[in-house]
Parts: C-alpha cells; structure tokens; sequence
C-alpha cells in the first residue's frame, strides 16, 4: 500500500463521480457551446454571487489570468512572501503580467489590513503603481490556516480607499468555510475576484474556476485564448467539477480531522523538531537540525510514504480523499 | 437537423472512444504521474521519431509554447500572413513571446525558401533577430493545402544555414499525410518542433501535442507550467488521444471526399462567386461582391446549417467525423 | 571631403547652436529641475497645441513610449508595413509592448481611412483587439513623401468612431510642414500623441519630444523612467532643440531643393534604373537587376560617398543641415 | 542660498568639464562613429579590465539593460530587498525583462555566499530559473555602505558552481575605490557586467556605462536600441564622462568626510532618533516615532535645506561635488 500525501491534487475519480462525467453532454467551449461547461461556470458563479466564471485547466491558469487582467505592465501586486503566486507559479506573475511582486511577511502568509496600507506606494517614477492586492485562503505554505474574514474586510477596505483591486486565490477556500462555517457569497461580496479549485480536496481530475463580473471575465477569456487554455470538449471534466461541489464539499472535514492525526503522530517522529500548527488539510513539519527535506522524504519513500520537502528542512503532507482511515493507522505504523 | 461545418473541432466522441476514455488509468499529471498521459506522449513522440512529447489542452497552446521556447524576446518569427499563430492566437506570439511577426505572401500561405532566404534580416540593431521559421501544414486560411515535402526540406536547409530553427503547426497535419502518403517521422526529421492536434480531425474532445528532443520538452513543461497549462488527472482525455491515433487517422480520407462534393454544391450557389482550390477538409468560398459573410453565415444559420465567416466576404466549412453523408446530402437540399 | 547622405542624423551643431547650448542653465531633470529642458518642452506642447511633452534620447523611443502608453499587451497597432515602428526600431513594438502589429500596404507608406476601417478587428478571443493606429509623415521608407492632412482628418474620424487612439511619428514632420505651409498646431488637434525629432533635419546633436495630454506625458514620464531615458542635466542637449525650433525649420527647404537636384543627377546613373519621387530631404533610387545595395553603397563610399542601403536593391540618400551646394556639386562629379 | 543634498545627481559641471564638453569632437553615435563617446567607451573598459563599454542616458539603463542580456523570461534575479534595481527603477525589472526577484536580506543591503547558495532554485518547473545575482555597491539605500571584496569572490564561487552571471550596479563603486584603495580592474575580474554611473558623485551631466565582454556588449546595445537609448551626437556628454573619469575620482574623498561631519550635525538633531553609519557620501537617520519623513523633508525645504524622504520615516542626505565647506557650515546653523 502507497500512502500518497504529497498533495490533494493525487486523487483519482470516485466511481460516483466517473459516471457523472461518463453521462456528460458536451460541445465545444471555444464556441462557449458546452453545457456542461456552462453549468459549472454557472453554478459556481451562483454560488459566490458573482455575474461570471471561467473554467481552465488549473489553478494556476485561474490566478495568472485574474492578475493579467487586474494589472498593466509596471505594476504592483501586493501579497504575501509565502504566496503561490509568487512561489510556485513558475515566476508567471512576474513572466505573464510583467508586474513587480511586494512581499510581506504575515502571520504564516496571512497579511493584514496595516501590512497593505504601508506598502501602498506614492506616486513617484521610480517606484512601480500599486494595484492588486492577492490574498490566499487557505495559505498553502502557512500550514494551511486562513483568515479571518473581519480581517479580509478591512482589507478591502484599504483596497477601496486606494483604487486596489482584491484577488483570492482560494485553491483551498473551501477547506477554510467548512470550519468557519461561513458561505461563498460571503466571500464573493469582498473580492474582486476568485479562483477556486476542483481539483484539489473536492476530487476532481482537472480544473479550476475564476469568477468575477460579466466584464472581466470577457477579459479573462481573451487571455486564456492567448494563453492557450482555450479547449474544446472539456464538459467531462467539468461534470466531474459540478459533481464536486455538490458532493465532496462537506467532507473536507475528514480530511481536517485526520490531517489532525497525523500532526500527533509526526509529533512523535524523532527527526521532527516542530510541527505548524494544523488548521485544515495540511501538515507542515520541520526536521532536527542537519536533516535536509529532500533526504527524508527519500527515506519516507522507502517506506511507502509519499511526501513533499517544502523549502530546505521542512516537510508537507497533505490529506485528501483518497487517503483514508486506513491509510492513517499504516502512516502511523511505518512513521513512528 | 444541425449541419454544423464551423470547425472539425465540435465532434463529440465515438461511442468506443468514450469507453477507452473511461477505462483509462490516471495519476497527477503535474507530477508525470498519469499514466495515460505518459502513453500519449511516448506514442506520439515514437510516430514522429522525437525523443519526447508534451500533452496540453490546446493546439494554440502547443504553439505559444513552441515560439516561446525557440525565441528571445527581440527576436523575429518569419511566416506565412495567413498563419494561424498571427491571426488567431489573439496576438499570443506577440504578448507571450515579445517577438515579431515578419510576415510573407506565400501560395495560399505556404511560403518557399526563397522567400525565407530573403527575409532573414542582416545584423543590424535596428532589426529584431532572425530566429525561427513557423509553417502550418495544412494551412487552415489557405483552404486546407499542403505543403510538398521538398520544399519543406529547402526551407530546413536555409534554416540551417542560418541557424533558424524551423516550427510545424499541424493542426491538421494529418490531413495532409493521408493524402500525400509520406510518413509522420519524415515530418520529424525536418523539424526541430512540431505542434499536432487531437480534437481536429482526429476527434478526440481536447488536447495537442508538442513534440521535440528531450531538452527542448523540458523547457517547455516549465512555460506549459507558467501558463497554467499543468494538469492533473488528464489521462481521460488522453485516451481518447490515443484512440484517435489508433482508429481516427485514416478516416480523414472521408472528410476530404465530402469536402469535395460540398464544393461542387458551393459553386453552384448563386451567392458565391468563387471557391478555394479544396485539398483536405476544408472549404473557402467567396461571396459575390456587397456580401458580408456575417449575413450569409447568418442567413445559413436559419437554415440549420452553421460555419464561419473567414473575413470580410469569405465563408469556411470544415467536414469532420461527425459530418456524415446524411449530412450531406441534407446540406445540398438546404445550400442550393 | 567627405559627402556624408546617410541620414539627417549626421549633422554637427552650428557655431550658433553651440553657443546656445554653452549658455544654457541646467538642473535635474528626473526631478524635473532643469529650466531649459522645461522650457523645450513647454515651447514644443505650445507650438503643436498640446497640455504637455517629454524630453527624450531619441525618436525610437518616444514611440516606443507612445505604444507603450496607448496599449495593453495582447492589442494591436495598425500601420503601414513600412513603418519605422515596425521596421526599424528593433522589434521594440513587439518586445516592449506586447502587442501586435496590423501592416497595411498604403501608398508609398501612406494609409487611407478605409484601409483603416477594413483592419479594425471584430470583438473575437481570436483575434488582438485594435487600438492603435500610428501613422509616420513624412515616410523615411516611402521616400519622404508625405500626408495630405484631409486623408488623415479621416482616419482620425474612424479612430473615433472605433475607439482607437492615433500617433504620430513625425520625425520629420517639419519636413512635411515646410512643404504644405500648414502649421503644426493643425496636426496638434488631430493626434492624440506626436513624436517629433530634433536631431534629424532640425540638426540638434540629441532628442526627440512626445507630445500630449498632461496625463498621458505623466504616465509617459513613467514608462521613460523604466527604460533608463531619465536623464539628469540634459539642458544642454535641450538648448540645441530650442536653437533648432527657433532657426532651423525655414532652412529645411534647401535640403529639399538639393535632394530634387540629386533626384536629376541620379536619374543619370547607369547603375540606378528608377527614383522614388522626390517630395522632401530623402532620395531611394533602386539599382539595375543583379546589383546588390550594399555593393553599391561599399563601391560609392571608396569614392567618399556615404550613403545607405534600404533594403536588397535599393539605396537611400538624405540632406541635411551639413550638406551644401559644395557637397552638392562634387556628389554630381563623383556620381555620374 | 539652496543648501541642495536631495542627490549627487543635483551637480552641474565645473567651468573646466563644460570646455571639455564644448571642445567635444561628435560624430553619430548610433552609427559608432562619435569619436570621444568611442573613446570613453575605451577608457573605461580599459580601466576595469573588460574589452568593452556601452554609454547610455542612465544608470537605470545600464541596470536594465545588463538584466535583459543575463536573462530570459521566467528566470529570477537574486539580490538584496534594498537594491535600487528592485525598488527605484519603476519596477522595470520586472516589466523589461520578464523575471522574478528573489530578495534576501542582507547587512545594509549587502548579501553574503551563503544567503545566495541558500536561494538558489532546484530544477522545478514550479519555481523560475536562478539565473542571475546583482550586487549594488555602494549600497543607496544601505546607507552607502560597501562589500568586503574578499565576500565578492565567494559569491562570484557560488555563482560559478551554479552557472549564474553576477552583475555590479555600481552607480556609486568609484566611492566605495576611493575608500577601499582597490583597483577598478579587481572589480572587472569578479563580475561578469559592471554598471557605473558618471552624473552621480563623479559630477558629469549625464550617463551611465556598462561594462563587459564584447559579445554582452554587442546584444546590450541591441537593447539599447530597442529602448530608444540609442542617441545621435552624444559626445558632449561624454566629454564630461572623460573629464570625470580623470579629475573627479580622488575627490570623492572630500565628500565622505564631508559626510561624516553631517552625521555628527544631524545626531544632535532632536527630530533624529537615529543614523545610519556612514561610509561614504550619503547619511540617512531616522526620525523620533511619529514623524513623517514627507512632513520633515518639507519643514527642511522651509529652511532651504533639500534632502529626500527615504521610506515612511527615514531621511537621506547625499554630499557632491556642488556641496562645499560654506554649505556645510550653513547646514549646521540652520539645522541645529
């Protein structure tokens, strides 16, 4: 038995799920004439409030369009230093829109109201124009915590105050409401945009979903065209999307409850110094001093274990549909 | 019954391609992970006698990556003004590569060596850098002609004297094989990259190929990336790919058959005044003159029979798997 | 002696400019402190009818800049395919700002209003969204020949009527001025941008100066920053403008006068077998079948005549403030 | 009388540099044939050992320029978060060339080896391609503190072992050589580009040069071109640049000891709660809590003292060569 936690991106279709794309009606979406397509645009538009989405082929394709179009070259994107955008992306925000990233160091990548007020820039020649503000919830590499949405408020706030758009990349959003308890559209009312992902704890193979006004997703069309995202058929895996928000949403909560687990159990591994604090689906652990990430996540491997290093003495596990409680009682077997 | 003759790329799949999708074994493909990807991959790269292939959602973006990996910004892209990498990318090659377009009349865009010879610019600052050569095969704007594979191989020559490297779109480079009888590796050999496509003619719901050696496969896993282009379980998709390519291939001939017939039927259309030599599967006519192709493709519509305006006064109709002789004949009844 | 017909770039300060130039007072012009750079600027803006203008290191980038303002990556410029911003300026247009650029054929390089309207594309994902159209008075590659203000008044009309901005590269609009006796303020309310330069027929050592409104020349100064044109005491250069602007645009009639002279000596050439017309400062004569211009310009320069090749077989010659009826006599000697 | 310390930018040549600059030789730079530019160009290559130079309008030219050559689209640039690159040059960086900044934290703005070895990107298409290291010495914003060239070399190791260039903004090296009693050409063996400025403490109106090999410097001034830097008859300038180069070094001196007795004013300044060290020309402090340094700046103005807020409450004031013993004396009167 594998046990795969290198990321909630590894999980294959449920049989339930398979056959909702099996049974899917599809067209082609460069024509925007798939149904199905047009469903799940709907349907999570609907869901957060917004006019519109998009569906693309990933999570970062959803973020790159989004900054792509909030900004200009010369630009500024406020955000967090632990921030996928700026982390994992490729350098694509930097390569795609040509703007300056400004880095700020919040409470495990999540930036506050005061952050983003000081680190607006005057207007003078020599410094780039602020104009986009990216938040992520859950922060990926801050353990998995998210905000408080109070907080979010009042950077929308500043946002407003300043000309700022507000960007979510809400890869992991759901993972935040269902412990919060709160609704999407909440979510919706105070960002000028959202990405969200399918294919992440919700299960499904493929795609990600941006959602904002009716014009800016017009824009965001013509960059995914340019961008090359533009498919054809693509309603069978936005069947398996639409399945997702319908059925794998509340279960998240499993996935929390025994990433929590897990954090226990790391606890007691003698090569982990420190664990952060675990919110939702993600364990980050650091290693005693010495150890590199890439060595022990080898050594893992050994055993059966599939994890990922993150950054040079840590490392991440994350849990996810398909790993369940007997993946957990053989983790804890083989780890400790 | 909907005669839908705007592109080869709104066929759904065959029954027996929807099962081969389903039963298809898949992984995250961020990870080269999915198996049925790999298989894609490995087959098409083999076809064509590349060392390595790259799977993406679409044919525009397999070029955008291609240019960007062959090209510096500054450079220059020396190809046909029908290409379709400058006319319907949505400036892709432009805003993704930040090169320029030095664009040439070929014969209905097929450009020859001569040409390319003479438009290689000298080292000279005020001119971008001569750096790739782009030809499409069959070429969509110029009717679905194709090039003579020996002037093909002068191009490759001057290229190679000159140190250009030499890109293949070939959306539909199929067509052209089964028509000419040459073999997909006799197209390898002559190309440093070539982009295919999978949801044209062959029918398969979404999904190109890069094809490469294996270094420039790994550049261009990295820009896929930063478009946003990495996908997870994409093997259902591919399946079909493969499916394509086992069964979809020779079929073409059939499409070019029908497409010949429709342009019997078109000339005899009192609005149309002349027709594009048909090679493949596509057909160009042209309207009598004070016609707009947006009425005529709207007038067309109300008959139940939809295509394209190609400008101001050109109509397109591309036969495809789903265009049967039913369709045909019904298309006759309603057209003339 | 050396009879230098290159360009009109060549020239060296009169006595009388230098003398200007030694006096000037000067001061940081990144904090927009120096007074004589402030005074060119406002004496051009006033003499052309505009808010304001920006001093710049040369022509190629003040378009580059009004591109740059005027757009967004992935639009595209409408111009003749023998514009300078596209041919000459590197491949700037493209490297800088993303966009695409439309080529039209026009007469000698000059385009007509319904050329214009016939490019302007639909509002398709396919396709660059227009934005721009730039035209060049007079056309350096269309020898010298210039608009007639009608044709471009309607161009202005379909720019408004489609939402596009129009510029000017008027490097050597004076030229054209001199010509029709209209006054630059006429050109003034029909651009929304215009380039003109000092440095060429005008016979200032450096610069050029963009011209617009208050909160274009703003973001101009902007963008001027970001590609390393902020200068700091460029007074001294600015007096020459001044200098130029107050007594050398009368004196560019008898440049135009000695390239008519040279356009009869040329015509006698056995090597030359046709001359542009000649309506300004530039002469391009094109050579018998078989002569390559850079033979021609080598064979010409061993005789110490300089001039340039302009393209495979043809060669261009420009007078200019240091080329005189001396000169003039000794080019007919050597030449015929 | 103006006490101005905003910039060593704010000088104006001495009567002895401007009859250097008048006596200046010109010829069309653009064509390489101004002679003094010619010249400087040599000297200085000479001077730091390299075989070539490129004179362009600003430092923020060479910056950018050196950055666009060492570089493609997507890679990263690794330097401190106080270089002037990453905040003073309009985030052009980012918009000209396409690449991610990786900002460590340094000693005053110098990084050391192992903070560079740290950050250097494993081969992971998540993360761009470490490509470049850029050092800036003297720091601006650090103060004006200079490296141990001893930590140069290491880093130049690191570099090596991992196939990154290194570039120098050496904008103010020439204060940190006077200092330091090491030679130019020390510097032009460790880094592959060296950028450094002659309008800033050396006194010359305008410009900047970039230093490197011959094949660097041919594609810099493909850039060059490409920004609009290339100018016509720029040998004025240049003339100053020479005269600089030879009668403005050893002097920097005068100004860091100058330096040194405004930071002795300015600690008994009661609005000062702190100052920076001071190792050559420039003394930044920082204001009691709950002072602006927009509000100080002013409230000096008023007093006719010039400096420049350096950050929400830090002030920089720069000693040059228009700086003398009077004004230093009044400074002290008016600001104690």
């Amino acid at each position: 038995m594998i046990i795969d936690l290198r990321s909630d991106t590894v999980t294959r279709p449920t049989k339930a799920m398979l056959e909702a794309m099996f049974a899917a009606e599809v067209g082609d979406d460069v024509f925007q004439d798939d149904p199905t397509v047009n469903a799940l645009e709907a349907k999570s538009a609907a869901l957060f409030g917004y006019e519109s989405a998009l569906y693309c082929p990933s999570g970062t394709m959803t973020n790159q369009i989004a900054i792509k179009v909030h900004t200009t070259p010369g630009d500024e994107v406020i955000c967090d230093a632990l921030s996928h955008i700026y982390l994992y992306e490729g350098g694509g925000m930097m390569s795609n829109s040509l703007v300056s990233a400004t880095l700020l160091t919040g409470d495990y990548g999540r930036i506050n109201a005061e952050q983003v007020r000081d680190s607006i820039k005057a207007d003078d020649i020599h410094a780039p124009i602020s104009r986009l503000v990216s938040l992520e919830n859950t922060v990926n590499k801050g353990g998995g915590c998210y905000y408080d949405l109070a907080e979010i408020q009042q950077i929308k706030g500043v946002c407003e105050a300043h000309g700022l758009s507000l960007h979510l990349d809400g890869a992991r959003l759901f993972n935040a409401l269902v412990e919060t308890g709160e609704r999407p559209d909440q979510y919706g009312q105070v960002f000028d945009s959202i990405s969200i992902c399918l294919s992440k704890g919700l299960g499904a193979p493929v795609g990600s979903l941006l959602l904002g006004t009716k014009d800016f997703i017009k824009k965001a069309r013509r960059v995914r065209k340019r961008f090359g995202g533009g498919w054809r058929q693509a309603g069978y895996l936005a069947a398996a999307g639409i399945y997702a928000l319908d059925h794998h949403v509340d279960r998240l909560k499993e996935d929390h409850q025994r990433a929590k687990t897990i954090e226990g159990i790391v606890r007691r591994v003698p090569e982990v110094i420190d664990v952060l604090p675990v919110y939702t689906n993600i364990v980050i652990f650091q290693l005693a001093e010495g150890l590199l990430a890439t060595d022990y996540v080898q050594k893992l491997n050994e055993k059966g274990i599939r994890c990922a290093p993150f950054g040079k003495d840590k490392v991440r596990m994350v849990t996810h549909l398909d790993f369940n409680d007997d993946h957990l009682t053989e983790l804890e077997k083989r780890l400790v």
